[in-house]
C-alpha cells in the first residue's frame, strides 16, 4: 500500500522512522507491505533517507498524487489541514491524521465527506498519543453502554501538576522548565488553558456516546490558576489535583468538561505522573477499565498513526458500511442527547476561603452552605505563620458533599458577600471516580 | 447475525444478558442486529427469557445448526470444547470463545482448521477478561516491535496476594475466604499454581512475537508457597509480591514464565489490587502502555465475548487474508524463535536464608555470592523475638543484582551446603519493569 506523508516534523519523522524500521514486522502483521512513496516537506533538507520517495514542498501535490492510497496529514492546525484532508478525500484517498484540533472542530464535515466517498479517516493518534484508546472504546468496548470517561489527556498539564506536587514549585516556574524541556510550546495556551484536552475530550465523548462532535459546547478550564497552596492542601486531604477531561451520560444529557479536579490519592489514575496520559472508562458490562501510556512524542504518536495505516491496509477493500464507523456508531443512529450546561453538573467541591481570624466565622460559613443543603465533609484550618496571622486573615479549606454547580455558584456568591470573607474564593471540583 | 451459545453458566448467562440489554447500542455500532437463536444448556431450566430461542441440551446440535453463523463456546475444558469448536469450524461457522485452556493447548490446530475453512476465531475473553488486551496488542500496537509483556492475569491469585499484604493473613486463610466469595474454585489448582496464568501468557506471547502457541514450554510457578513473612519483608524493602506472567524477547529467544515476582511498590502495576488484572506492554515505538480492568466475572467476560461477536459481524464478509490474523502475524510468517530455558533467564533475586546467629555468617554468604559475581543490593537482618533467637537461627533476607537463573541455582546450592545455613532457601525473582 502506497502512503503519502504531509509534514515531516516530529510526528511525521517518527512515522517515517517506524514504517521504515519495522517494515518487516508490519508486513508480517498486515499481510502486505506499506511503503511511503511521497512526502511533502517545508524544509528542503529533511534528515531522512528519502531515496525512492517523491519529495515535494506542496502538500496538495500529495493529495492529488494518483499513485497514493493513503494521505497522512501531520501538518497540524485547522484551515490548511481541513482543505488538504477534504481535497484528498475528494480524490478518493483514505486519511490518517494526528490532528485533534482538526477532528474536534471539523470532524463532522470531514466524516460526512468521507462517507460520501467511501474512504476511511483514522485518528487514533489524535487522542492520548500512543495509547490505543480510540480502538479500545470503538471496538474493544463495543458491547457496552458507556457511562463515563475521565482522562489525563494532556501530558504537558500533567507534567506541570506532577512537578508542582513533587517539588513544591510554582506553576510559572515549572511551565518555564517544561518549555525548556520541549514539553510545552513557546505559546503554552493550548496546553495550560485546557484547549488541547477539550479537543480530545470532544472526540472521546462522540465515540463513547454516539453524539456529533461538539467542541464549542465543551466546558474548558485550564491549570494556570492552580497555586502551590492548593496542591499542598489537596495532598493534606488525601487528594491529588489532576487536569481531567470528563464526559458523562446523565438523565439531563451529556456532560463535556475539562478542568482541574481533586481525586483520591489511592486512585490508580492519581498515580499517573509526568507527561504520561491515562484514560479511565466506566461502562455497564465491563465496569471500569484504564488505559495508560505516553500521550505525546515522536514515536508514541507515530505508533498510533502507523496502526491506523495498517487498519486502512486491512479494511480498504471492505464495503464501507461494514467498517467501524468513524464515530463508533453508524451515522444515521447518532444521538441528539443535549450537552448539559455546566450549571447542571453535580460534584463535590474544594473551596479555599480567606477569612477573618476570629471566632464565629466558621459557623457563618457553615450556615450559608447549610441553607443551600451543602454538607461540609472536610475542613482544614491552619495555624498560620505569625506574619500572616498579623494581617488578621487566615485561609480555611472546605471539602463539600455533592451539589449542583448552580447551587455552588450561589453559595460562593453569598460567601464572598460576607464581611468575614476577603477576596475571591478558590473553587476546584472533586470527583471520586468510583475510587478506581 | 444469528448466534448460538453453548453453555449458559456464568459467562454464557452474562453474554445473553449483555446481548439482550444492549441490543440497540450494539446494532447502532455494528450496523446490523445480533440475535441469539440457539442455546445449548445442561440444566433444563435456565433463568432467562428464552422465547424465540431454540433451546437444546446437545452442544453439537448448535454446531450443526444451519441457521447459525457464529458458535460461542462457553463450556470450558479441553477435549469436548475442542471437538465442538472443530466441528463448528468444519460446518463453516465462526467461533467466539472465552476458553484460555483450549486456545493455549489446542489453538495451533484450531487456527489451522479455521484458516482452511476461512472462518474467524475470536478469543478476546480468554485473556484478562474484560480488558481488550488482545485487540490492543494485535491491532493497537501493530506498528511496534514488542519487547516484553508483564501481566497480572489471574484475579484469584492477585486477590490472595493483596489480602495477604493488606491484612497480614496467611495464604491458606485467604484462599479459604476466596473460595467462600466465589473468587476461587473448590479445586484452586489452576489459579494458585499458575496454570491459568500460564494459559493466558502463552496466548499473549504468541500474538506479541508471532510465535506458535507453546503452553508446554511455559515455566509455571504458583503462589501457594508464598509466606506472610516474605510479603512483609518485600514491603520493608519497598517492593510488592505480585504473581506475574512475563514474556520477553531476548537474543537467546523468547522467555515464557509465570511466577511470583517482587516489583517496586511505586510501579503502577504494583498498585493493582484485589481481583483486578493489568497488562504492561513494552514496545519499541510507543514504549510502555498499561491496560487495567476486571479479569473475570460474568459481565466483564461477556463484554469481551460480545465485542468478538461484533467483530465477526463486521468482518465475516471480508476476504480471510485481509482479516487480522488469529495470532496477529500471518501464519506463513510465524517466527521459529526458540523458547528460552528457565536457566537462561536473567533477573534480580530475593533470598530468605535461615542462618546461624553468630558473627561471620554474612561474610560467608557474601563470599559464596561474590565468587559467582552476584552483587548484594539490599539486606535485612532482623532482631528476632527472644523465642526464635533462643533457637540460635535467624532469618537473613538478601536482594541480589541481576544474574542468570543458572548461576543463582548454583549459588543457592552452595549456600544450602554451608553449615551456617539451615533448610531450604526461599527464592523469589525480582523485576523492575523499567519502573513503569
Amino acid at each position: 500500500m502506497r502512503v503519502g506523508i504531509c509534514g515531516l516534523g516530529t510526528v511525521g519523522g517518527g512515522t517515517f522512522d517506524v514504517l521504515t524500521r519495522n517494515a518487516q514486522e508490519i508486513s508480517r502483521r498486515a499481510g502486505r507491505s506499506i511503503e511511503v512513496t511521497a512526502v511533502a516537506v517545508r524544509s528542503s533538507k529533511p534528515q531522512f533517507d528519502l531515496s525512492g520517495v517523491r519529495v515535494v514542498s506542496d502538500i496538495f501535490a500529495v493529495a492529488d498524487d494518483p499513485d497514493i492510497e493513503v494521505v497522512v496529514e501531520l501538518i497540524g492546525g485547522y484551515d490548511t489541514a481541513r482543505e488538504l484532508v477534504l481535497r484528498a478525500i475528494d480524490n478518493g484517498k483514505h486519511i490518517v491524521t494526528a490532528n485533534k484540533a482538526l477532528i474536534a472542530v471539523h470532524g463532522n464535515e470531514i466524516f460526512t465527506r468521507a462517507r460520501e466517498k467511501g474512504v476511511m479517516v483514522g485518528f487514533e493518534a489524535a487522542v492520548a498519543g500512543g495509547i490505543p484508546i480510540i480502538k479500545a472504546i470503538r471496538e474493544g468496548l463495543s458491547a457496552n453502554r458507556i457511562e463515563w470517561i475521565a482522562g489525563i489527556i494532556n501530558g504537558t498539564g500533567n507534567f506541570i501538576l506532577s512537578e508542582m506536587r513533587e517539588k513544591q514549585r510554582d506553576f510559572q516556574e515549572v511551565l518555564a522548565e517544561a518549555q525548556e524541556l520541549g514539553y510545552a510550546e513557546a505559546d503554552p495556551t493550548f496546553d495550560v488553558e485546557g484547549i488541547d484536552a477539550a479537543h480530545k475530550l470532544t472526540i472521546l465523548a462522540s465515540i463513547a456516546f454516539g453524539i456529533p462532535l461538539q467542541f464549542d459546547r465543551t466546558y474548558t478550564e485550564g491549570i494556570s490558576a492552580i497555586s502551590q497552596l492548593d496542591v499542598q492542601y489537596a495532598e493534606e486531604l488525601g487528594y491529588r489535583i489532576k487536569h481531567l477531561g470528563i464526559t458523562r451520560r446523565t438523565d439531563k444529557g451529556i456532560q463535556l468538561r475539562v478542568h482541574p479536579t481533586l481525586i483520591p490519592e489511592h486512585c490508580l489514575i492519581a498515580n499517573v505522573h509526568g507527561v504520561m496520559n491515562a484514560v479511565l472508562v466506566h461502562s455497564d458490562a465491563v465496569g471500569s477499565t484504564l488505559y495508560y501510556g505516553p500521550g505525546a512524542g515522536a514515536e508514541p504518536t507515530a505508533s498510533a498513526v502507523v496502526a491506523d495505516i495498517i487498519d486502512v491496509a486491512r479494511n480498504a477493500t471492505v464495503e464501507p458500511e461494514r467498517r467501524v464507523p468513524h464515530l463508533a456508531f453508524h451515522p444515521n443512529t447518532l444521538s441528539d442527547a443535549p450537552v448539559v450546561g455546566m450549571e447542571d453538573i453535580t460534584c463535590g467541591y474544594y473551596l479555599r476561603v480567606q477569612v477573618e481570624d476570629r471566632t464565629g466565622v466558621l459557623a457563618r460559613i457553615s450556615s450559608v452552605l447549610g441553607e443551600r443543603g451543602i454538607n461540609i465533609e472536610g475542613i482544614i484550618q491552619k495555624d498560620v505563620a505569625a506574619s500572616d496571622a498579623d494581617s488578621g486573615w487566615v485561609p480555611v479549606v472546605l471539602m463539600t458533599g455533592e451539589v449542583t454547580e448552580r447551587d455552588m455558584n450561589g453559595a460562593i456568591q453569598a460567601l464572598e458577600a460576607l464581611p468575614e470573607v476577603a477576596g475571591q474564593i478558590v473553587r476546584i471540583r472533586v470527583e471520586t471516580l468510583d475510587a478506581i
